[in-house]
């Protein structure tokens, strides 16, 4: 197996090699060269983050994909204008997105993908997963709740004043900015868990069922991106107090109603 | 340890039921007793999907969730009024929400995880993924990729129409149709895994490694949501063709542009 990975690893960064001119987004680059540098781990895809407008065939459901094209792309901050120019060739229904960073990790074992895991978590990277296939490639994938899903224009006519999309451009800019500080906390994180030490035991520590019940999912999976602390894990953080309007899902202990501070912080 | 997972189970389901009174969704309650009735698993959080309104203070990021509060919650379709309502409620920066079913399953052993997590690639829910705690436990959180995050007023200004809150409404109540679409799909699925194998070997294929560089990860991740073919995995449908944006990422295979339709299709 540990052949296997090396062979796979090999046969990858060959591919990269090929593919490297311009192919991985510059915001990520330090990491992704760290990751690759050490011969438990490789990065198999990977983005930044990104804006994007979409232009979807109108009367067509969002899950079909096709017929829809890029009005749209940029991995760095954006300017409205850019924006407005780019929804005036919507001839359908144009989507305005904010995609965050995204990345994929091949592990050689599983106490690598469990480590890698526990950092993307700390970093603020709330929605990452393992996956662990049939013959045995373990894969764990970065991801972030950090998005914008708006849509702004139906048959070609645009839905929106010109001052929302300011509005929205300066959110999204913000959410890009937010992205990148992530990146760098899960880049420091990864530097300092990877040189103290030689494996780290996993810092996911086993959730307490009585508590797990507490909260809606959606709650627990909040991102709330300010904690940097390995130490804090699955952090109970309920204020008993003020309820405002019944949210609750199963997992919630009743039908009280947390608010949205009113988290356990998973892995936090 | 398996003697661990019963008595954790047995712990989680004495709460469950003090807790049971409109705890579950309605849309999902099928499903959650399907799963607590095998031994290999249990359910410890679940929301079915909602649509939300949120009002957050002014001028504090959307990182810091202290100071929100909720407008509007369903769990079921909604309409316009009721959304327009709450929305005059606001008083600082409003965003409305589509969140998808989520749902969190303890698995005894990795194998079962691998069981469930597959399904659950398969009905649509593209962002599933496993957590393995420090001390053993097996947690396979359900995901997906299928949501709308759009801001709606600033400073208690209503920044939108409100025909724009009516297309947004009927959006919103699409989707919902749809995750309940894929709800059922997981539903079938997880029945027939569970009654045909006991139990089956993960669907999930190990990706092939010169693939898995062709795409953006966030086109990999995009949801099609119809298929339903669990022998299909890691299918690829690059279309070579028109290429209309840079969009490229690292995992593209050059600075080539897949289209939306162009993805490689985990696990499906």
């Amino acid at each position: 197996m540990e052949k296997e990975f090396s062979r796979w690893k090999k046969q990858c960064l060959k591919k990269l090699d090929l593919s490297k001119k311009g192919s991985v987004d510059e915001d990520i680059s330090h990491l992704v060269s760290l990751i690759n540098s050490r011969e438990r781990f490789f990065t198999t895809s990977s983005c930044s983050g990104r804006i994007i407008l979409i232009d979807r065939v109108s009367g067509i459901s969002d899950i079909q994909k096709q017929n829809c094209h890029w009005l749209f792309v940029s991995h760095q901050k954006c300017k409205p204008d850019d924006l407005i120019s780019a929804l005036e060739r919507s001839n359908g229904d144009a989507v305005f997105k904010f995609e965050p960073f995204v990345l994929h990790v091949q592990c050689r074992q599983l106490d690598d993908a469990q480590m890698m895991h526990s950092v993307a978590i700390n970093a603020g990277f709330r929605n990452s997963g393992l996956t662990v296939g049939k013959l045995g490639k373990i894969m764990m994938a970065v991801r972030s709740t950090h998005v914008l899903e708006v849509p702004l224009s139906h048959n070609g006519k645009v839905l929106v004043e010109q001052e929302y999309i300011h509005f929205l451009t300066e959110l999204a800019n913000q959410k890009m900015e937010e992205n990148l500080r992530r990146i760098q906390r899960f880049y420091d994180n990864l530097q300092s868990a990877l040189l103290t030490q030689n494996f780290p035991k996993p810092q996911i520590k086993d959730p307490p069922i009585s508590e797990d019940l507490q909260v809606s999912p959606h709650d627990l999976e909040a991102e709330n991106g300010q904690r940097n602390n390995p130490t804090l894990v699955y952090q109970r953080r309920r204020k008993q107090g003020k309820k405002t309007l019944d949210n609750s899902c199963y997992g919630d202990s009743s039908s009280s109603i947390p608010e949205l501070e009113d988290c356990l912080h998973l892995f936090t």
